[in-house]
């Protein structure tokens, strides 16, 4: 540890103001839990630019209406909608069975009659990379790069490109379609859907997941065949809606100087239509909308609160984007999200850690009793930050723990039950401390000038 | 403790005969694994009375005899068969969403238009038995009856009910279908299948089980609907396909008196449609073909040691009940199942107990060092021992630990990777040296007169 971290860790040992509101949170919120149990149960799945999606919307805004926010409004927006039809994986030769598959967005359909082709497999995306122009022509590629836990979720970064690029790729190598192994850390035969992106010039084509004890069946195939192939047909029918509309949900606690910017509390609030959108992004709005009433039950704060549930964040960050451009010369002060989960924060990262040490230590010193470290690592902010970022502005990212988010991300597991209560309320409580101190702060953030 | 259960424990201490052979398999045995890893991987799904449970004969006939079993044969018999077609439901109103659901054979079919209608909630079977007869008509019954760890599976008849009973009930106070909370301890969206049972007179329904976390969010819509009618819709196409051809696979390491009446170790090769029968129950197949083998690599033993994998256990015991049939007139020496999984034996119990304690204690004394305690509780032998009931013959239970047993049980879940494979060659070395001592005995086993 160097001095400046062992300088932070005596700070921590203070308690900072704001804390009676912080503490209460840890020890009784309710309201992230009403928000993401609500949303769960009322709404369900909020696939962007559907019907779900904006029936979502209208129940968030009720919500937030019902808990005291101000200038409550849906921001719309269009954006390009694809959405899921039949989905099944039949192995037919040598060994025949069924598979667990979910599509990826936003592949192509097979049309309802399927098609069927001899699997290549490769064990890694760099396999596949290796793999001679061509040489998939008429198969069907299979991709399966595995995922490892991590606690900061950094894996995904490494495990990704499987469903990222491999389904571009392999189609630029003639593949006719290509099927994945999840990018998940469970065992569980709920695949994981997501995006993927084909690039210029490569014609799109179906592509899906596996779920992970069906990529290691397929695997054993292999394994077994000995040199036989091994055919799969593939069912998948998704379909382009073409550009509908989708929007993003904001509402303030609004501050005693009205000129000052805001701070900007982001989560999205659509979600994949498998699941529930509980941990992805349910829970995130649960926690920043808490942590605002909180902030806002200890007197109401300096600089306005602005909550920002964002639509349509699963399928390209459409609502992020939109946000963007439509205030883009609207300072902001600070923004934060909470999209990784509702397991507990234990790191915290700025983009001012050097630049504006004074606040970085009052923050740190916030949060030290709940479990969070400072790190030297800069923040990058969420995925709905577009905005902050767009504005070169300070971003702070509260990390969650990530463990387990991949065991449940993108899947029909993407359920209530898999939040614990308690570490949901350790992310409020966490939150309520730093945006008590970013709220009633008057002095701007210093930002070296690199950014 | 009391006194025999101490001297048993002071038993255990002596090092049995045959101990090489199952010290051996709980360090490397090979075997049990091969035979769950090759018939998960290249038969999978092995419903009762279809073409891929006949598959899964050939293939088990062909492990056998490379595995020099001798005597190998396939047993047929006839049996009803019923196949899942599309099943789907989502609640309607007031709070839309779609929910996991299987059918429970052998319920019938919604049509492929599905049927609507309100919901009744009962949170318990007690409820829905205290529930008003006419009381459910044009309405569906949801039984949300829970069920709770237990190592040794017996909340297993706790809650079993709400699947075995329910539906028949329900139909009999005029519900048009049922849906039921899945019996299973997990939390994923993976519902748990199992047979159902109408009641002579009433006609039968549809009916499925949801998944744990469905069932959590339409009971907390009935806390949230404030009294507003919850509709759901059900689309399930199950089909009777009549009498099909099933049958019991055996196998035998012939003994060198083969006049004495053989040790009979059985299993069920047929499983659900949703999984690949890796828990249920290709490793019990694998745990006892396993042991008959450790067993003659240590000398060719003096009784014949037959196993039986047998069909259609699922849908009604239909082979158990087969072979019975089949062989009643031919006595079988002992019988002893593995139909629990894969996880580790931890106490044992025979129907001999008390009236030849000395072959206890022999037994007693072989499993003690594999962490396997002896009862009181009497054995009364697993489903496919049909033949030792009806022949009032003696019996053994190795009881496997059943803690996570029912998260898998009857569910898509059901696959390879949930195998231990540790734990899986305890099993072996336990049955290895159970059977060693079986097989090598020349005396009767006495049994009580009430027997």
């Amino acid at each position: 540890m160097n001095k400046s971290l062992l300088a932070l860790a005596a700070l921590s040992l203070s308690v900072p103001a704001h804390a009676d509101r912080a503490d209460l949170a840890l020890e009784s919120d309710t309201i992230a839990w009403d928000f993401v149990e609500g949303i769960t149960t009322e709404v369900g799945p909020r696939m962007p630019g559907t019907e779900q999606e904006a029936r979502g919307r209208v129940w968030a805004m009720q919500w937030l209406r019902a808990n005291g926010f101000a200038n409550v409004a849906d921001e719309p927006f269009d954006m390009p909608t694809w959405v899921r039809g039949v989905e099944t994986a039949e192995v037919t030769a040598p060994f025949a069975q069924p598979m667990a598959i979910t599509a990826l967005s936003t592949t192509t359909s097979t049309g309802p009659e399927g098609l069927e082709a001899e699997v290549v497999y490769f064990p890694t995306y760099a396999d596949l990379q290796a793999a001679e122009e061509g040489s998939l022509a008429g198969k069907i590629a299979f991709v399966s790069h595995d995922m490892r836990r991590a606690q900061d979720g950094s894996h995904y970064g490494f495990a990704g490109p499987a469903r990222w690029m491999a389904p571009s790729l392999a189609a630029s190598k003639g593949a006719m379609a290509t099927v994945i192994r999840s990018v998940g850390t469970d065992s569980h035969r709920v695949p994981h859907t997501g995006t993927t992106t084909f690039a210029e010039g490569v014609k799109p084509t179906p592509a899906g997941a596996l779920s992970n004890p069906d990529a290691d069946t397929l695997e054993r195939m292999f394994a077994r065949a000995e040199g036989q192939p091994i055919r799969m047909k593939l069912v998948m029918t998704p379909r382009d809606l073409g550009m509908t509309r989708s929007g993003n949900v904001v509402g303030e606690i609004t501050g005693r100087d009205p000129s000052l910017p805001p701070v900007l509390l982001a989560c999205h609030l659509d979600s994949w239509d498998l699941g529930t959108g509980a941990i992805d992004d349910g829970a995130g709005c649960g926690i920043i909308a808490a942590a605002a009433k909180h902030v806002a039950a200890q007197g109401q704060p300096l600089r306005t609160i602005r909550v920002l549930f964002a639509g349509a964040e699963e399928t390209g960050l459409w609502g992020s984007k939109a946000y963007s451009e439509a205030h883009l010369d609207e300072p902001i002060y600070v923004g934060l999200e909470s999209d990784f989960g509702a397991d507990r924060i234990w790191r915290f990262e700025t983009n001012f850690t050097a630049s504006d040490s004074a606040l970085y230590a009052e923050l740190a010193a916030s949060v030290a009793r709940f479990g969070v470290a400072p790190t030297r690592i800069a923040a990058t902010g969420g995925a709905d930050l577009n905005l902050v970022r767009d504005q070169k502005g300070p971003l702070i990212d509260l990390q969650q723990d990530g463990t387990r988010y991949f065991d449940l991300h993108h899947t029909a597991d993407d359920t209530l039950d898999k939040i614990d209560p308690v570490q949901l309320r350790q992310n409020v409580a966490v939150w309520t401390a730093v945006v008590g101190v970013l709220a009633n702060r008057a002095e701007p953030i210093v930002l070296s000038s690199g950014n």
